[in-house]
């Protein structure tokens, strides 16, 4: 049999979904952090320049903790001066504290993000903190971001499973979530740090969460492949009313090869699926695919984005 | 971070779902017959017991094609007979016309399958007939088999987009049902052969053919993961009311790694969702990936899975 010839799904709406979807690119921030080789700064820029031409309007650019933790973003402070100027995109940074958001704020960042985690496991081994202590780090963070006029987003890590806790019951990813909005974040983005989550599992939190007098619309989804089920779950959080998507262009993050393979959702593969409901995202596809193989040759490893690897075997 | 505990989803049902799934499991069949290497008839039949160990209750053994054709199941009046009496399996075989049928059916066989094209693209390349002589051909293999009391499903290929002709009209897919059904087929298979379709473009199918008179019981979905969206469309079409799923254990059925890589709906991932919604397949997930891991093994290359790659790297 031949190689596929088509570069676009045929589009067929489906009842009950949104019309539009914004897709919160995370590839430059939380794809590259975790992969194994650090990428030259110039690069992570044309990256981003790139990702914006390709249509994306939220492009995750970096993040601002302590370079010791995370020495693949060190260049936090060379990178930002060069996309911060890109127009008509957001480019939010990471703060993980008073000092990082600082740090963001002296370089002109108008968009912020700080990460909580739903397990105390994990607010253990990512923060070094109880999942209370890491909030009130945050509150300070947030109150004065706000003050500075700024975007924040909350990130809730292990919202569906935690590697060590097992199960984690909604009430606690409740909890967190609305201790986020009250302290003043403008949106939550729902991780599925180890992509354990079923579609109905994804139901019951945002149900939850509306239930707990959150409103789904200043809610974003965050789901990681490592099961395969994160485009499955995105359909099922679209069907919610969820209009925030996030994805890795190539889905980096996580080599596929690799022991705990925790890769994001692949840009391409989501972008595929919404173009084929007729879901407006603004993304040109061809673009996008051209600028994650590109990337993909910097990192020199083959991307898991299955929509990318049959785009690109076309093009050849 | 470390690798994930959890050897199974936590089970949230959603609503409109269907309490059980038939897993129709194509893996011996439709993935060892696309694989590059033939493998031993021993193996084949090894790979067969042991999922239906695994709780698998429907296993597509063999083809009984021209050896000429598929010489990868060119040992299927070898292999037959070594799985034929496994109790409480379905054990359907490929027929490709009435030469094949005799054989299957001197050979024991209680459940056959044929298969058609719903373009004349690919009736043309991959049975060198036109739609309308190939389901002549068929007529006579399904009038003999269900006189034999056999049960017999009719495969669909190219119901969502075909490489020649790029999109395909649903009231062409919806003719080719339809006949198959009106000759005697007990069952249906809806193959996205390229892999191609989106979740909305599933559903605007299975209501075509439920305008023409196909109920949803008929009906069972066969999808590739060639784009990444095998698992979407599988939810959307089992919230349609489908309750026949395809997919290859391991995901066998084409590298991922080579151009136009079209791999099956890997079992694991479908069965990972399938048990976290709670809908019964009566599948051991963990026997399932011991088996696939096997396979993967014996044909010397990792299995696309991305549940059996995670819950791999769990049992190191």
């Amino acid at each position: 049999m031949s190689t596929p010839d088509l570069g676009l799904p045929m589009t067929v709406p489906a009842p009950g979904l949104p019309e539009r979807v914004r897709i919160h690119e995370v590839g430059p921030r939380d794809g590259l952090q975790n992969e194994a080789s650090t990428v030259p700064t110039e690069v992570k820029a044309e990256f981003i320049h790139r990702l914006a031409d390709a249509g994306l309007t939220t492009v995750e650019a970096t993040s601002f903790v302590h370079p010791k933790w995370v020495p693949q973003l060190a260049d936090a402070e060379e990178l930002f001066p060069r996309v911060r100027d890109l127009e008509g995109v957001r480019l939010p940074v990471l703060v993980p504290n008073s000092r990082g958001l600082e740090r963001a704020l002296a370089l002109g960042a108008h968009r912020v993000a700080v990460f909580a985690s739903a397990t105390e496991s994990f607010a253990k081994a990512n923060l070094n903190r109880t999942v209370e202590e890491s909030l009130a780090v945050f509150e300070p963070v947030v109150t004065r971001a706000r003050d500075e006029g700024a975007h924040v987003r909350g990130y809730v890590s292990m919202c569906f499973g935690d590697p060590w806790e097992g199960a984690v019951p909604l009430h606690q990813v409740v909890h967190v979530c609305k201790a986020l909005l009250e302290m003043g974040c403008d949106e939550l983005s729902l991780g599925d740090t180890i992509g354990v989550a079923t579609p109905g599992h994804v139901l019951g939190l945002l149900s939850a969460l509306n239930e707990a007098g959150v409103p789904t619309d200043v809610v974003g989804v965050h789901f990681h492949d490592t099961y395969g089920q994160a485009l499955a779950n995105t359909l099922a959080a679209l069907q919610h009313g969820v209009t925030t998507v996030d994805a890795s262009a190539g889905g980096l993050g996580g080599c596929p090869y690799a022991k705990s393979a925790t890769g994001n959702l692949a840009t391409e593969d989501l972008v595929w699926m919404l173009q084929g409901l007729g879901i407006d995202t603004g993304v040109d596809l061809g673009r996008l695919v051209a600028t994650s193989e590109w990337m993909a040759g910097r990192l020199g490893r083959p991307s898991p984005s299955r929509t990318l690897r049959a785009l690109s075997h076309k093009e050849q």
